[in-house]
């Protein structure tokens, strides 16, 4: 049996209440901090982190009891852990004898839950464990001008201003501030040469947190593309069509389609609107809604593809029956193949064909539909 | 019919009679909030104010009015929304008993009008929305650095500084400064564990918004030559020279072409600078400056050929007749599609050649014009 | 005759003694402003600047000279106007009375001779009119925010700290140094709703920046491609090997190269170090250390292949013998470039092998000192 | 003989020992410039400080005898001068008379140590060298709008603000702390056009370095993936089967390799996750765990090709027996690649079908573990 840490979790209401508990419970944690607060809000704010606490038990029960085999495994998992730091260490600090207000300020740990329910933290961290190497070499250069400024402000300002550069502590607070251009302005060099020196360290700076943004957004960006082309590949295997292609054209749908995860009821095209693109239904199913005879495609069937071929705008509604999960491909990429693959523009169209030869007419009448030059 | 909502607005003159309007609008609002004003600018202000409301007033008439069946429709649209905020909110606020200078603020919404004279904002929707999920993580690391640094530093600096950090929501509002690296300076760390923590928060603020920054400018990116490419497409096709090409040289010349919307009178080219383009004319009408006979070019011609082929200067200016709209190529990228596609380089070639053989001999001037090599 | 206006400035020397006199110029100038000068150092910043402005106008002179049938457009130009501006103003300054420390600050125009002296200026020109749109669509989501944010908070703190918010110039002056992160700390706001807002407001400003950074970068990153293109096309017409070779491998190379603008004596290859670039002469002429006869190449040649072709180490070293124009092909593009178009890899091969056949025997020695695989 | 300055610490255990050293002597440092440290701490920390200063005599020692031939260029050489001023300026210091206190603050230079552990940083300088002309160009913008808003702002709120705009030194230093976005707040403008130029000054700023951002973002992943080419060509030349395919598809899978040096024990490929990758071996070796016979593999053999052939989790746990390095390829690099190189899917297939063949059975059930599809 495949373990689903998160089967529970997998639902949108669920996740939902996950995040009204998680604000109940830091609202509340927040509203004990206030010193001014009245008796009858803070025993409000009392029984609330209560019941969030309780609540999160029940989670961290239900988990473990659900993986009957695997229990071990998922409290030593990342999710296990964020599951016990929220249950164990606020009831272990009372225990221990801290005061409440201090214990429930540990309540704090419970925001990284939102961890779990946000998908794409993976992603980023393995953008941080690649580019490392490129990482540590901007942290270098960073360490090396925190400690050779706070060096050299330490001796020029020192003797001047003992309060905020009278040591070394000081003034590589006074670095760090600077260097990350927040400047509180709690410690300012007052000498020429100390002033040139901070000069250099703001523009330093901000050349070094260039390099560590490019460096990210670089990784962050090819991390982005290669896991939407996994996620694709699989969905292309599941529309019958494009999966008999030649290998080439197949490679470069795959990178060029883009995922929609559509509810129920939501309109896909709107009639009206000039086409900007065509969509294969990877499962689910939507309805065309053609007068008087609605059409329903369900998973492997594709539209929309008239309006790439004319230019024309949508002449009908299509909306989602269920949860359904579409390939879109846009126009400029539409063309873009078809120019290198023409013979994927005769499939197209074969296909089209093919439908309106009889074999489900219903389909036909879809297209059909689509084919009607909106008057723009 | 098909609705027009803007259809008012699309003239250049409209457009800037909209956007003084909205500095006279807005300049007197601001005036009306300075408390030494003397009672005439006050007097001259309230009038703007009144005046800048009718003309709102006025152009929220005047487009429902030409929206005749689809009134409903427009004001659910953001455009009719905007003009809405920009008329209902002051009288409202002063039917309700709100004093006038707090009521007249609310003029402030005229700013969202700014939305509407600007093309490309729902470009940024679009983009916000596609890497909605890629956002979302970093707003879940950044609440998360905000949560756990303020609930520590409420700990650690709590008792020390209790009008800074005497309760949880006023150290979340040094987080939040510090992250942002804003750093107002109002609270300050002041013990060696709070001011380490703050030195890690600055750190990982330029991490988290070096991503915010990465993700944003990737997805403008794709999402800018996506747009141009279907922008560029509609024109391509009123080059008859263009649409007949092989299939893969036009993809290839629509991702390379860049759009020119000229105004009447602009000079496209100038005698004796270095031939760095050449250009298609989608529409409108370019003169080639020769003497003593001009020549005019329309719609569907092409023009500086010559010093790409050549590499030779400019030998007469190109002035645009009436508003104009070109296509032009670069010197780069005409090289790279000739080199790819050599029938493109014949194909000009021989269309050139075709010109100069009689068919328009003012055109074929026009190229002899552009070949006599610049004495450079 | 061609207009050169910078003829006079081309020059390495020249350049520096440009940047000499403006750093005196504007170290006078500074000098003036300091309160605690002493009489003698008063004195001799007042001669520095006379001379300055002497010097400048001697520049305008000569360049105004040189260009004899062209003045009137040289004075029009930018390098005109920047020229101008360094003269015209402080002189009638002090015509029209201004006292001599206000009248002196004008000559802070200097500082735009700077533009004058670097090339890419006007690159960054060109990208800003193209990335016009884009940016201006950040600008209005800007002002957008802006001005909402600062009447927000003119109406929220304004009654609590009328000398910070009072007004909305005021309120508006600290929303500028809140969305730019700049945060002076001098106007902070108070209440929690206002707290609130100017959270938002900082996160804002860093989206807002970050689209800015992306824009600017991207439109950068592309210009900069295609000048080098432009540059190294012409650079790849003056090496008879190159420009021989069949047009799509001519394109490839074109954008793979990188120049390299080298002084006389500089030393391009080191023997010992790995290969890890060949170079071809554009201009100028190198010389290959080879005991006991050097060995000279002249423009058209080219050398250090070999080290790609055997990952072998450098043999000898290669040093210019004046100024010289290079075109680099790094191992990884070289390896690239040879696996799509063998017939590159060919022709060097056959070329190196027709030089060491006897035509130019120094030549031969010189790929021979290369071969040798160093004891790595 | 190749001199290999670092060989001494080319080991990971050599590179730890240097940063323990690195953070002792820097702590204690640190420590001497406490004013209230107590004198026993003051004794230990000058102890610590002169056994730093005694190791890094030793390591200067010991690399000078190490390179027997070429002392004079390793003391010249960046590392050489590193090790020297980690060495010579604090004895000279305290031999020239200057007090303990300010002599062993030139300590602060050992930090410098930290870029000679870490690689990439050579590669840094190369991104800054190759793009130094777009750079210079930015830091013109940054001087020209430095010095004319610091002209502006003393000529405006001098008079006013005499401490904080009364000399240009002062102005300028409003303006560096303004443009870098650092924003002290020690000097704020106060008249009304002050705050206007101010705006611009932040604005501008944010505009400068995001142009500064953007060139060496670029140029660094540029440089990078430079690099790797390099590294994995090298890489790439040790796997036979890699060497033998096809020109086009050994430089494209050049491109795409990813490399991972492991240490010894490191699991590779963990059972039942999903099959992302395909490995080749480079050097070293790994264990396929497949029960009851363990399977050894050798710098040449590849592993984890059905995972993507057939979309199967990973059936046994791959661990390597020591220091090995790995070229990874993706699922969708490998999908990629196979379309455009059907003969690479080929020959992967013919090896994993050879092997099963007889000649080396332990492999061939690697291979068989890989396939059976995972429970999923």
């Amino acid at each position: 049996m495949r373990i689903v840490p998160f089967g529970l979790l997998k639902s949108r209401t669920l996740t939902l209440l996950e995040l009204l508990v998680l604000a109940v419970g830091l609202a509340a944690m927040t509203a004990m901090t206030m010193p001014d607060l009245s008796e009858r809000a803070r025993a409000a704010s009392s029984i609330a982190l209560w019941c969030c606490l309780a609540l999160y038990l029940c989670e961290l029960l239900i988990k473990a009891w659900q993986q009957a085999g695997a229990r071990a495994k998922y409290l030593r998992s990342s999710a296990g852990i964020i599951d016990l730091a929220a249950v164990v260490p606020v009831p272990l600090a009372l225990l221990l004898g801290v005061p409440a207000n201090i214990a429930w300020l540990l309540a704090g740990l419970w925001i990284l839950k939102l961890a779990t329910l946000v998908p794409g933290l993976a992603m980023l961290g393995r953008v941080i464990a690649l580019e490392a190497r490129a990482l540590a070499s901007v942290i270098v250069i960073f360490l090396t001008i925190l400690v050779l400024s706070g060096v050299a402000l330490h001796a020029l300002e020192g003797p001047l201003q003992p309060r905020q550069f009278g040591s070394l502590p000081l003034s590589l607070w006074w670095a760090v501030t600077t260097l990350s251009s927040t400047g509180y302005g709690d410690a300012v060099p007052m000498t020429f040469l100390g002033r040139l020196i901070a000069g250099l360290v703001m523009i330093s700076g901000l050349g070094v947190f260039g390099l560590w943004t490019g460096i990210l957004a670089t990784g962050f960006a090819a991390e982005h593309r290669r896991r939407d082309f996994i996620r694709n590949w699989e969905l292309v295997t599941q529309v019958p069509f494009l999966k008999n292609l030649d290998p080439p054209a197949v490679i470069e749908l795959t990178r060029l389609l883009r995922r929609l995860d559509l509810a129920e009821k939501t309109i896909v095209v709107r009639r009206g609107r000039p086409g900007d693109c065509m969509y294969f239904i990877a499962s689910g199913e939507v309805e065309v809604k053609i007068e008087p005879h609605p059409v329903r495609l369900g998973a492997g069937a594709f539209f929309g593809e008239m309006a790439l071929l004319t230019g024309a705008a949508r002449t009908a509604n299509v909306v989602t029956t269920q949860p359904t999960t579409l390939l879109a491909l846009e126009v400029a990429d539409f063309h873009t193949l078809t120019a290198q693959h023409p013979e994927l523009a005769r499939a197209v169209a074969a296909e089209a064909a093919r439908r309106t030869g009889g074999a489900t007419p219903h389909v036909a009448h879809a297209h059909a539909a689509d084919d009607k030059r909106a008057s723009r």
